[in-house]
């Protein structure tokens, strides 16, 4: 069934606030095979409230809107909503009972406007806010149904988990949407699309739809079975079986993850310990691995070597090889790996040197220059690349390269 | 003006990606004085592509569209475009030089579909894309006019900077909006709001608003004139230079910018440099400085001593402190600080030691304790601070107040 989202807030539409709300709940109605089909985002403006709502009743049958509930500001979407279900605001005891419940919570005095709150149109059904005092609200028009949720985050996601999603399962029993995200590095958008372009039109034939999904270095590949489709999951994942055997090694994992996770998930499985040592990316390597949870246990740190002093004097990189190659080069890279891995004492360990811009660039070494490094008790290897003009996306780039190297070696 | 934003994206629909596109490029044109009245997020399906095509050309003069132009099969809005403008796709040159230009440097071959990419609407005014293969382009019909850009955050944004903003300027000769961001660090929302009530209030009689735009550890207040204010600029620095004298500590920088920057300026102009020793931030701060172009100027490097034993063998930290103290300690984080200041011959060092979550915390250190240290050849200062119970914000927010610690030692 397709659904529509309604945000309202002036906040949203001055980039003060993304709105993540939109996206977290068309996640949840995905869940329980809800497709959104449209996010509106409107003011806090009677009009603008009315005319997104009138439209999306003529569009749909079902539609969610978030915000314009708060003590200050609910005349304007209560009223709006009174006229649109031809109902009148009234006090509804049960509110009034659970927005007391809160106050008293927090030792706070209600005002005026908090038990003004309590005043809901007549004919909505209540969906109880646990954290805020702003309820949620059902409401049934002809074949339309409308459900009024608050904006503040916590409050809103509080009620869809604990109330709108068993509402929503009752009422219209759905068959969930059947997808799979397929996690792909090292090849870019417009080559893999050409090497699955085979593949890809065979989908279509299986019931199956796919979309690219790119990031620094990465691409997500979401192929989604039809509504309705037997055997679903099935389908999707032999796909994916044939899709391993196109690119055996780009793809790095089956679920919405992330590289960093998927080292830890290898590394933990093996038992073995990772270091690293990075010039140009400053830091962004270590940043990425320790922001999984639970990296302590394979991940012992990191030499950042931004200067060369520092190379020769805690990674003990040769001072001719530095002066003759070079600190953007095999020679150099490969000391760092090798001596960060011996220094402090892990399986593996990754190094990365290069020239992130936008200045320190040659003709023989342009910005975007990066040489990686990973070595093993067993081997090394290094490998340069030649990545963009721009600091930013060279770091995240030279960063998501380097664990994809080091994934491949810890994989065999 | 009012303009509204189109966003196209399968992906924004079922909750993959949160639409931070619209957002900022809601702020930017609000502060172009462009006033966004609706957001839409739409498929990649050519009809409802048209629809919110053609409902916005009913709505508004001036219309933004992202995303849809990729090289591969579930991009389709260039075909929608030359629908409605009544235009055939023809091979540019130029478009077709910039894709070459960007393959060369990468080193890549030109694939078909990239070749294809070149391709657009004849009638369209093309925006050039330095960093991808998708161009924007400008699309006139009667008083409707019709910006379509690519999806990909820093390609879009790259073309609005560079090329958009001017366009847009030229074409609609608006009032510029005056305004000014103060930069704010080391102060809870709420406590900040209550320290500057009495100068908020204020601020209406003076014909200036306010806004908090609140970040991890970081609060941007934006100040902006009404329209048409004479002498804005001047109003405006006379409420801030108020505003120094009641957060002297907090106010770190006048202008929107980054700790990370404010204290790489400090660094060159007392030509002083700088290393780090992080364990629970993990690379974090590294990152943080080397974002920075030019930083190979002051930061000399890191040691991530994220396992005890390289902050004993590589840090010197006394093994006997670290086992009676603890990792997360006064006397750890104090030797890690001076021994890497030390060691990598510095002026400053910032060390930091925690418990990021969301496991290893005890009842004396519970999850987002974290002690800073700052040490110079002069004096060492350390702090404990109590952050939160969520790993990412922890990381985040340590940083930002180790920088904000040194930039308070350096500025003396």
């Amino acid at each position: 069934m397709n659904i529509e989202i309604i945000s309202i807030g002036d906040e949203l539409l001055i980039g003060q606030v993304a709105n993540t709300n939109a996206s977290w709940l068309a996640a949840k109605c995905k869940e329980w095979g809800l497709l959104t089909t449209k996010i509106v985002t409107v003011a806090d403006n009677p009009d603008a409230i009315k005319n997104a709502l009138v439209e999306a009743s003529n569009n749909v049958e079902f539609a969610i809107v978030t915000g314009g509930l708060g003590p200050t500001k609910d005349d304007i979407t209560k009223g709006v909503l009174c006229e649109i279900f031809d109902a009148k605001l009234k006090l509804n005891e049960n509110v009034l009972e659970n927005i007391k419940t809160i106050f008293s919570r927090r030792d706070l005095q209600l005002s005026e406007l908090n038990i003004k709150q309590a005043e809901v149109p007549e004919n909505a059904v209540i969906l109880r806010n646990e954290q805020g005092t702003a309820p949620g609200m059902v409401f049934q028009k002809d074949n339309f149904t409308l459900v009024s949720l608050p904006g503040v985050p916590y409050e809103m996601k509080n009620i869809v988990e604990k109330q709108l999603k068993q509402f929503v399962i009752n009422k219209y029993n759905l068959p969930p949407v059947i997808s799979e995200t397929v996690m792909v590095c090292g090849i870019p958008e417009s080559f893999l699309a050409e090497k699955l372009e085979e593949w890809e039109n065979d989908l279509s034939n299986k019931k199956l739809s796919l979309a690219y999904l790119p990031q620094p270095g990465i691409i997500r590949l979401r192929i989604t079975a039809e509504t309705g489709l037997i055997n679903g999951h099935e389908i999707i994942y032999k796909s994916i079986e044939e899709l391993k055997k196109i690119i055996p090694e780009n793809l790095f994992a089956i679920g919405d993850t992330t590289m960093e996770k998927v080292i830890g998930e290898l590394l933990i499985k093996q038992k073995k310990t990772l270091s690293t040592a990075e010039s140009c990316t400053g830091g962004y390597i270590a940043h990425l691995i320790t922001s999984v949870p639970g990296s302590s246990a394979y991940y012992k740190g990191s030499v950042i070597s931004y200067d060369n002093s520092v190379k020769t004097d805690i990674l003990n990189v040769n001072s001719e090889d530095l002066q003759n190659y070079g600190a953007v080069s095999r020679e150099v890279v490969e000391q760092m790996a090798q001596n960060v891995r011996k220094k402090l004492n892990t399986d593996f360990s990754i190094a990365v040197s290069g020239i992130a811009g936008p200045d320190g660039g040659t003709e023989e070494k342009p910005v975007g220059t990066v040489w990686i490094a990973i070595s093993s008790e067993k081997e090394i290897i290094s490998k340069r690349f030649q990545l963009t003009n721009d600091r930013e996306r060279n770091i995240i780039r030279a960063s998501v390269n380097a664990l994809d190297l080091l994934r491949n070696m810890i994989k065999q």
